[in-house]
């Protein structure tokens, strides 16, 4: 795979201390002609699921050979594992803590190799900062690569199974991680993020979804038309409809869904006829 | 016009999700070698008014050549037009709502196009997104192209009016829009924003003040002082200066204006004599 | 020095207006290769010393001959002078208000020019808006240099010596401005920011601490245990760690130490022994 040379980053970094910034330095050492994309460093702390679900939406809209280098790690320091995949001719980087499921459950997976420090020459590594120790450089050698081989970042390993958990939360871990649920025989899934205009973004495919007949949402006691656009909503309105990123999301015109519905991640959402 | 490669991007988007990095996923997919640059994603959710009024005050700061992306979009999938400018050797790319009437009043006004996604060759559009899936294309096009010639957008179209409202809400379309006032024979216009550090930030252009004899500023009952520079304040006082986009500002020294005056946008200021 | 292309950018501005994409306008006006890195503008208004608290612990992470933008300057307009520095490999560029005082101390310091206007052919200095005017344009002329010399935006000084304030608030000038404390025979110092996390970040070196034997952190009336990573804590425990800047660090996991300890900027921390 010939690399893009462009690296997106995802984090729950925030933007008031310069940890994103200090995390591109050490990138830029090693890579200098990077391009770098903020993706978002607005994931809630440790919100492994909602990275894991934005991270999955993300990527195809980048060029092919395009490094995603996503770092949401409660455990870092931990035991857990630092992780390179290729997936659908995209690179991935990131810790084995569920936050890449959702990828890891796509068809296009290709390889899974394990992120070794001295491979990647890295003398000192800190106890608490691996996007700035361990990932960061990893994403970087691998985007000024030639090709984008993983054997440049450490030694190949089995993809880790996906994370499945049962219940409705396991919807969390993104559409590909998902469970399918039923409820009275209906489609259903659950709300992953509220994102910043207050629309409710859920895990259901828009490929899932009734093409024929009339059809509704419900969330809690509430049951929401289903439109095209927000501008077919009345100002206030609570509708549905496929979003941007291909699944259904619940949204009011000029207003924010998730204040006027109480809801947020984790609420389960059903599809039911009429 | 040869394009400076350059594209700034001005949104209501905000930055906890992924709608900015994935907008720029598009852009480089069409035009891998744009510089791109965030003016602020941090506009209130749909208040055209106040992106004008930036947009109009920013552009020039940036080289010849330079693509201002504006999106700012509540009617996305309505019947909303999307337009492509030239004005003042700037190209500016958004919806045809407002969100470029303070550019369209500007004397520098060359040319008006409608963006047709067909011949950007946009397969899919979402009902939800034309941020990502047609004014950030449009932008990328425009800016790798050798001459930013609109006709690679779309054809060619009458400029379309600038919006005129009554009243004091017109200040908020920016300086070019903006509707002179009058109150007891003084000059006078409106708060547009309030900023950052709490300073409020009007529509009245510094070259319209008294060039002669003192002279205040009133905001409801309070009468200002006008200084020169911030320290030029005493800490906590609230004074009017003219601020660095060139309109007058009300501001205080260490302390946020808009909290000690209990002020913001739409509210009404005049010079007076004195 | 050969300069990197490399700047990044360290400002009190926030993200809700466009200050600081304008000001890269500026920048990119002058060296449009120019590769720009935001560290933060997340800076509380007028925090001078914690921007230069991190301007000092983050420089080190970028490539040699990059210059760093820092522009936290309640003073704008004013006496203060405008200073451009090379110490250790790297170029600085702000105002003399104290913000520079962490790097002044550095002992890599090597020359101190006085920025001047004319110099860099700035005709039209707004009074409030420096880092566009002159902090910026002075960092894109050395960036863009072929050799990085100061001579190129003013005149050589003499290094203006590092604010030395007496008591712990001293502390918050970074660790090279520190006053080492001592508290019943105790090492001791300060928190200087709370991070995005919650974490309480102390000027208290790493290399200052104990190397043997068991020892204790004490804050207010609490005594913390020493850990290496977040994972080693309890859910819900505050511990101490070395954060990844290489100071002494308070922490929760998966919590705010700030708000459990009740704690921030300015407040005492010491070691004991235990």
């Amino acid at each position: 795979m010939k690399p893009s040379g462009v690296i997106t980053l995802l984090t729950d970094f925030g933007l008031t201390d310069p940890y994103v910034g200090v995390m591109k330095g050490a990138i830029l050492g090693r890579f200098r002609q990077a391009t770098l994309v903020d993706l978002t460093h607005g994931i809630p702390p440790q919100d492994i699921a909602g990275a894991g679900f934005w991270i999955e939406r993300s990527y195809r809209w980048f060029p092919p050979g395009t490094v995603h280098l996503v770092v949401v790690d409660p455990g870092v320091g931990s035991g857990r594992e630092p992780l390179a995949l290729e997936v659908d001719d995209h690179l991935f980087v990131g810790p084995d803590n569920g936050v890449l499921t959702a990828v890891l459950g796509h068809p296009g997976l290709k390889r899974a190799h394990r992120i070794d420090a001295s491979r990647l020459g890295v003398e000192r590594l800190s106890a608490t900062f691996h996007g700035r120790d361990l990932f960061g450089p990893a994403a970087a050698v691998l985007a000024g690569s030639s090709d984008g081989d993983l054997d440049l970042v450490g030694p190949s390993r089995e993809p880790p199974a996906a994370f499945v958990r049962e219940g409705p939360a396991s919807a969390r871990d993104g559409v590909h991680g998902r469970i399918h649920g039923s409820i009275h025989g209906s489609l259903s899934g659950s709300v992953v993020v509220t994102d910043h205009f207050g629309n409710l973004i859920t895990d259901i495919p828009s490929a899932e979804l009734p093409s024929e007949g009339p059809w509704r949402v419900r969330l809690g006691g509430r049951s929401l038309n289903v439109v095209r656009t927000y501008a077919d909503a009345q100002p206030g309105q609570c509708v549905a409809l496929v979003g941007s990123f291909e699944t259904l999301e619940l949204a009011a015109r000029d207003a924010s869904a998730a204040e006027l519905l109480g809801a947020g991640p984790g609420d389960l959402v059903s599809i039911e006829a009429g």
